[in-house]
Order: C-alpha cells, then structure tokens, then sequence
C-alpha cells in the first residue's frame, strides 16, 4: 500500500497529452454517438478537443501515447455500490481455493503471520464437503494454524461459521451457551466443537472487534484499487457512513483519492452530520462530494424482505415489510430535501416501488424544482406502476448482475405473472425513464462488463439461459453504456464534469482490446480494461500488473 | 452572515504586499526580541523579509499599506479555547442589559421574531433583584412574550432557569415532577411556576432540542469572527468533537475559514474518527489541522472537582476526584501517542497535575522522540512537583485570566499555604518550563489583551488587588507575549509556520494603536486592534466595525 500512496503523490500534472490513434467512443451531451480517433487533454485533466482521422494533432504535446488502434471508451460509473464494503470484503482472508483441511491451515497460518497488527482473523469460502473432510472443522484444527489470536471464519454458503477457542473465549462461549432461535451451536464431548451454524453466528460476529481508523484506510485504498483495475473511474457510494466519509477525506487530504466519489449519506443523521444544511461542494477536484442521501424502503428479495403488493408465491403467508412508515419517509425525504440535498430510495417489491413513487407524488408539488429522485434497484415493479416513474420524472439505478443472478430464485419468489415488471430495462426505457447502472458492490462483484453483457443480452456468465430471460428486457449497447456513463452521471448531479468525453469534461477514460459496440455478450463479459485514466492521468496499465500509478 | 461568507470568499491573493511604517515587534525561533519598520509578505500570504528603517522597499508591491507609525505585533494564538462554545455563547439570548421584566420580555419578543427557524429561545443573564421585581418571574410572564415556542432562560448567576410553558410541556413537566436531588421546582397554585433551580434546571435542559448542522455552522463563523475582532489568529481548540471538526471542514470547503484552528480530539474517540492513524496534514493553507488529544483528569476549582493531594480549606472531607484511573490514562495516553499524536492532559488540583507528571514519566521511557505533553491548566501545583515539568518537558498551557477571576475562590479553597504554587507562571518559568497561554473561551473572555495584563501584574479588570496578587509570580511582558505567539505555536508543532514574523512563516499580525511593551497593564487590558491580518489577508479593520474582510 505504500507503494501505491506514493505512486499516487507523484503523478504530476502535464500541459497537453494527446492520446492518438484510438478506436475513440463516447456519447455527447443528448445521448448521441460520438466516434473520434484522437483525445487531447489539458493541463487540468479535462477533454480539450476530440480529433478526427483528418484533424490537425497538436505539434508538441507534452505527453503522447500510441493508441495503436485500441479502443477507447470513457471511464464507467456504478451508480450503485458500496465503497468501503468491498475494501473489507478485500480484506479478507479467501479460503475458497483451499482443497483439504492441511492446506486451509497453512493458509490461515501464513495470513496470520503477514498480518501481525490485525486483532482477529476473519475470512470465509471454507468447504468441508470440498475438502473430502467427512466432518466439520473444529476449533482445535484451527488453534493448530493460530493459538494466539481469534478466528473466524464463514463457510463457503454463508450459513456457518468456524471459530477457535481463542474467539470462543473473546466471544464468552461456554458448554452452557445456548444457541439463539434459528441457530445451532455444534457439539462435540459436551462442549462447542467450534462450529456455529445459522442465527449462532451471531454469537461470535457481536464479539468481532471494531474496525480501527487504519483498517478503514487500508480498506478504502484497496477498494480504490479494485475498482479502477476494473474499469470503474467513479462510484455512486449507496449509504456513506461518517467513518466511511473521515475515510475518504483522510485519502484526499493525503492525495490518495484517485476514484470519484459520488457520496450518499447513510440516512438523514449521516447526511446531516457529514455535510450539514446543503450537498458538500466538489471536493479534491471532484473526486468527492456529498450529493445527497440513501433511504431504505424495503429490504430484499433472496430473504423475502422485499415488500410485495401480493404474497410471495413460495410464502403465501407474507408479503414481507415496509422499512419506514409513510410519515417517516416522507418526512426523511422532506428533511432532505428543504436542504437541496438528493433522495435515493431503495426499494426492491413491487409495494415498495409502489410507495416510493407515491411519495415523490406526493412531494413534488410542494418541493418544485429539479430533484432527480432515485428509486434504488426498481427490481420488481407492477406495470402499472412504470409509466410514474417517466411521470415523475424519476431515475431507476438497476443493477443488470441482479438479474442473472437472481433469476431462478426470483421465479420462485414470484412466479411467473410477476416476471412481467422485475428487471424490466427495456419497459422502463421505452415509458421514458432513464437507467443508471450499477453493481451493488460487495453484494455483487464490481466489474461492470458482465452488467454490460447482462443488459444487451440476459444471459449470465454460462451464457445461460440460450436467448436470454425475458429478452424482451434487453436493452441496446448503446443504452448500456449510457447507463454505466452519461445517465450514471446525471443521476448523481454529475453531467456536467463527468460520464462522457466531450469538451470541458474530465479527461476520465478507458483503454479496452476490443471494442463493447461490436463485441459479443460473451466477449464483452470477459473483458477487462487494459489502461483506466482518471482526470487525464494514466492510474492503471494492466501491464503493470496490479501497479496503479502513471 | 452571508456578506461575511462573500467577503472571505472575494479576498483576492497578492504578490508582494507592503506593510510599512510601522512600530514592529516580533520574538524570533530563539525568543529573542526583533523591531522592524517594514513588513512584506509574499503571495503565499508568508512573510517574506522584515525591513529596518534603513532597508530599501521593494519597488512597486501590489499592494501598499501605511502604517503610521502604529504598533504591529504578531497574531495572538489562544493556546486552549473552545471554539464552538463561544460560538454557541454568542447565539444565545443576553438579557444582562435588561432593567425591568418588560424591556426583558420586548428582547425576548424581538429576538424569536429574528430568529424564526430557531425551534427553542435560549438566553441568559436575567436578574428578578435589578428589575425590582419582588419575586421570580413566571412561565405566564414569558408566554406572554413567546407562547408558541420554548423559552429557557438562564438566570444571570447560573443557579436557575426560566421556561415558558411550551418548554414545561417538552419537558413533560407536570405537577407532579418530583426536583431531583440538589434541585427545586418553584411552585405557585400548586402547579410548577416556570422557575428552575440548581440541579432541576437539568430536567429542562434535556429538552433541548439538538442544535442542527446550521446552527453549529453558523456559531462557527460567529466565534471565528468574534475572535478575529479580538486578535486571536490561531486558536488551539481543546477537545473537537466530529460535530465540531466537519463544522471546521465545512468552513475550510466553502472558503469560509479565515483564522486557524489547532485541533486537539476529545477523547481518544473523536481523535480516531477524525484523524485516523496520525495527525491530520495541515489543511485549506493551514488553516486547520488535527494534532493531538485531550484528556480530562480532574474537574475544576469553583465545584471542588479539581483533584487535591490534600482536602479543601472550605471542605474538609473532600479531595476532589481523578476521572481516569492511572490504568485508563496511561493507556488513552500510549493509545494515541503510538500514533503520533499530541497529548494533552487537563490538570487543575495538585494531585491532578502530580499523576499527569508522574504518567507521563512513566511512559517517556518507551516513547521516545519528541512528544511535548502538555498539561492543561496546571493551575494548582505542589511547589515539589514544578521541577517534573522542565524535567520531563513538559509544557505549562495556561490561563492567565483565570488567576484574576478565581483568586479570592481559591483562597478559600486552598488556605494560604498552598497557594505557593497557584498560577505559578514565573515559578514554572524559572524552573525551565515553557508557557503557553490562552483563554478557556467561553468560560472567559477569548480577549487576550486582559490576559496579557494579568500575565504582568497578577491584577484584574479593576486594577485590584493593588500591587498584584502574589506578585512574584508576574512574568515579563516579553514572556507574556511569547506565551501568547511563539510558545503558543511551539506548543502545537506549529512553530515552522506561525507564532512569529521570521521570513517563511505565515503573516498574521495585528495592528495596535499603542505598544504593548510600554503601555501600562491597564491600557494593554483596554487595547483593541485595529487590523487582524492572516495569511497576508486583512481579515479585520475596527474602522470598518464588525465587518471581516479586505
């Protein structure tokens, strides 16, 4: 990570840089396709000139790089993640690669030898099952890898942990522990044999320490890392939190912001907190700013949070539940928005979805002006309900992964009447609603090349299923790229600076092998950028490996 | 306040600036005492070189400014404030002028109708005895001045608040509210009157609602303000909660931070979600910067919360009380040292101060390298323990004021004897020790011409007593000046860039119409500036009144 901090405070700043000979891409300001082969950058990391085959180069640029005839698109904005969620998922210890108990042992043991200053070891992706064990793990399996200090580690499926005494004892565990409803605490000679399963989790994750200022750090720099080796050059971040933001501003003050932050406040007190009684201005050369702030409605589809108009077809019982009352969301978005800050909500049912355009109705009168509401995800919406969100002027942040991944569970959740408004991109479009896409990093992975294959194609990583689910919901590549650029922009309040390559716009731009317009699913899947430049600085070349610096 | 937003904002940087003809007077990096006639600054806002009488001018500086053969003296640093606090004291209500309940009641009328977002109308300084009244004022009487908002009211000693009606009924008062201990609820017609005393104010106090982002920005640029008009150029604010830092943060954002705050975390808590793993770069030109911790280890005198090796002359069974046990202040102490932080250590009574000196000795073996612990107030020490603090480095911040206001409090607290090391500035002095000096704002003034005044003639705003109190412990006017400018700096490792007017270091200075070096303590406690200057800006003409900027 020093390495990296360093690299980052010695980027200097050019005069001109041309970057020529480029298969060049971008949408302009309407959405229209603009096609150019040379991109000229001034000494503020902004576009200066687009060129055309025939257009006169600047004589002496004072940096110039051979495009050799690669392609060129600009930098992707996720409108959906969660910064500091992936750099602690980054964190982790991975153990999903490990085939017997002999070599996730060393593996622990080496993780925890090069991590001395870290209190607890926490990983996850153990598989017994994989690892021909015949059996669970036990706590003394693991006091044989690390005596000395805690860990805890999350079974491949999420739904059972591993613990060793020394988290046993952190956690105040004993043969008379009980297990919480829903849990169960594996046993072995009268006492806990280290394995807790389901609800008993609980039990050892409330014992983990809190994170400490520098882990915050660490994370946030790897995160940054991840997400610009993939082609990511800003971020919408769903749900900022005031450590998440000291985090981000503590990068800046030190010159180790290279993302751009498009920051929403964890619910009004977060907001509140962090930016006071309007949106923070651009800060660090908009690298960071808080926009406004992030609301839940309802909860999710996989655990049946979601709030559904009708009940879930694999649970006739329950419909699941709205977060907020009607008072209290509307007063949060009242709250908010007095004080011109921008409301995201988050709602996945068809209820939800329902509730939240039933606000913003509700409001617009007496709030006039441009607010750009966001409904977050939009996954599931009654079709009735599509032509309010082109009424209400409101923007949907969808995440295209979410629907390869999600779709037999969905099928099941909701059966097939209710397939007609879930994941419905091309419907939203065609009613006049613009898409800003996303990944829900750590939820998903933050590549945003197979979102891109997923909205030209429903189809998932296997190419599955053949045709596409619901192809009717495709989009075009043309709208796929708008969503991860121009409208991922403007749906943060950004298009002014960001989310295309016209003049006057940061210099925020992707070098690629091939080109996403002409590529198949399959191949745009697969792709990965091979150069990321941030504001006209060259942060990442895959050629240096995981280097990012110019 | 929005003009003085605009005005920071206008200040436009120049080249070379000229302040000449002056009576200049600054300490350079040894103390030693340096006279100059010309000034001029560098278009960093620094100073550039400091000119004799018989030094050439620079030729054509942009800017030129006649002193008229007035004083110039470097920026004044308050080496222990709180900012927010006096900015919070500056919106409240002052009824101290009032004669009469009605011209109190109008002042109440006029201020809730200036200050209509304001959900309750907090003030102090009432007095039933001066307006003649015969007996406490009523909740009816205040409804009659406010009876849709609430009102609270401190009395001008402290030891009782008034409350309309609306604030009882926040409050969920009834008649049937029992006054908790050391407390009374003024009754009338068997139901609470409106009156609160001592220990019941609280019962109204936690009403209160929270003061929101605005509020606190805009005490922010009231106490700057106000504190600019005084002299006070930096500030070292002693215990900044994360409410506090992000009001900084967004001062520094919006170009609205015109003084320096020297930030010292409350609490090993605020610190880390601050500044992380290190003390924060100096920010927005060094205007702001996050350097150390502070930790309370006693209470105060006037409450016997001040911890004594020997009881209280006027309570005999009491010693007063330490807030952390030697194991929690060495570890918050190492806690925040390993990352570099300062520490700063409140200290009043004897024993306080003995186990600040005794903690830090114990831990300056393992911690080696230059810490510069400080103890804050050291108001009260045992005459064996002074030699410690030059031993140990230690540096004395001190409050000069608080000398004159509690010195007939502390006789009767102390006796005679120990008051051998009360306020003992020139015997810590003697003893090798550097003093820092400041104000407590608002528990005093934040005006540091009185302090310069007491620091030379251990006597108060009424020149008393005669000869100064205990005078052997009256420093030299030169020591007084450095307490308040070089040592000041010294103390928050911000020597490299304020406290003095040496080429390099920032030019903040102030403008007096006489010479603190000649003029008597009582005209010095009268001295106002004329011009505050910070960074090369004038920030502050008195000619101009309240008004903040060039």
């Amino acid at each position: 990570m020093a390495a990296l901090a360093a690299l980052l405070l010695s980027t200097p700043a050019h005069a001109d840089t041309l970057v020529d000979n480029v298969n060049g891409i971008t949408l302009d300001k309407d959405g229209k396709l603009v096609r150019f082969t040379g991109l000229v950058i001034d000494s503020q990391g902004k576009v200066k000139q687009l060129l055309d085959r025939k257009d006169k180069r600047p004589e002496r640029p004072d940096f110039k790089e051979d495009g050799r005839g690669r392609t060129l698109i600009p930098g992707l904005i996720d409108a959906h993640g969660h910064v500091m969620g992936l750099g602690f998922q980054l964190m982790l210890l991975d153990l999903s690669g490990t085939n017997s108990l002999a070599e996730a042992q060393a593996a622990i043991k080496k993780y925890a030898a090069e991590n001395p200053e870290m209190p607890w070891i926490i990983g996850f992706g153990w598989n017994q099952e994989k690892w021909g064990l015949g059996r669970f793990p036990t706590a003394a399996d693991l006091d044989a890898a690390v005596p000395d200090r805690a860990v805890w580690l999350e079974r491949v499926d999420g739904h059972a942990g591993w613990a060793n005494t020394a988290a046993m004892t952190a956690a105040k565990i004993t043969a008379a522990t009980k297990a919480p409803e829903g849990g169960r605490i594996e046993m072995a000679g009268g006492k806990p044999s280290g394995v807790f399963v389901d609800a008993a989790m609980s039990l050892i994750d409330s014992a983990k320490p809190k994170p400490l200022a520098r882990d915050l750090d660490r994370a946030f720099l790897l995160a940054q890392q991840k997400l610009i080796e993939q082609g990511i050059t800003s971020i919408a971040d769903m749900g900022t939190s005031i450590q998440d933001w000291q985090a981000y501003r503590r990068a800046g003050d030190k010159k180790q912001l290279a993302i751009r932050v498009l920051s929403y406040g964890g619910d009004i007190d977060n907001m509140a907190l962090i930016a006071g009684s309007e949106p923070t201005p651009w800060l660090y050369d908009d690298k960071l700013r808080m926009v406004g702030v992030k609301l839940y409605l309802d909860g999710a589809l996989g655990s049946r949070g979601a709030w559904l108009k009708a009940p879930y077809s694999d649970a006739p019982g329950q419909k699941g539940l709205p977060l907020l009352t009607p008072a209290q969301l509307r007063n949060k978005m009242v709250r908010a928005s007095m004080d011109k800050f921008q409301v995201a909500i988050h709602a996945i049912g068809d209820a939800a979805n329902a509730e939240a355009l039933a606000a913003i109705d509700d409001l617009s009168r007496d709030l006039p002006g441009e607010r750009r509401w966001r409904i977050e995800h939009a996954q599931i919406v009654d079709p009735l309900d599509i032509p309010k969100f082109a009424e209400l002027k409101v923007i949907a942040s969808m995440q295209p992964v979410h629907q390869t991944s999600d779709r037999l569970m969905a099928e099941a959740r909701l059966g097939p009447d209710r397939l007609k408004g879930a994941y419905a991109w091309r419907s939203l479009e065609k009613a006049g609603v613009r898409l800003a896409f996303g990944s829900d990093v750590p939820v998903e992975s933050a590549n945003p090349f197979p979102g891109i294959a997923a909205a030209i194609s429903r189809t998932d990583a296997a190419g599955q299923p053949v045709g596409g689910w619901h192809p009717e919901e495709t989009v075009t590549r043309e709208t796929a790229l708008d969503g991860y650029t121009r409208t991922a922009a403007y749906a943060a309040f950004a298009e002014d600076r960001l989310g295309t390559l016209m003049p006057g716009m940061r210099a925020d731009f992707l070098i690629l092998a091939d080109d996403p317009l002409l590529a198949s699913p399959d191949a745009i899947r697969k792709m990965v950028p091979l150069e990321t430049w941030i504001g006209g600085y060259r942060y990442y070349r895959k050629s240096e490996g995981a280097t990012v610096g110019r």
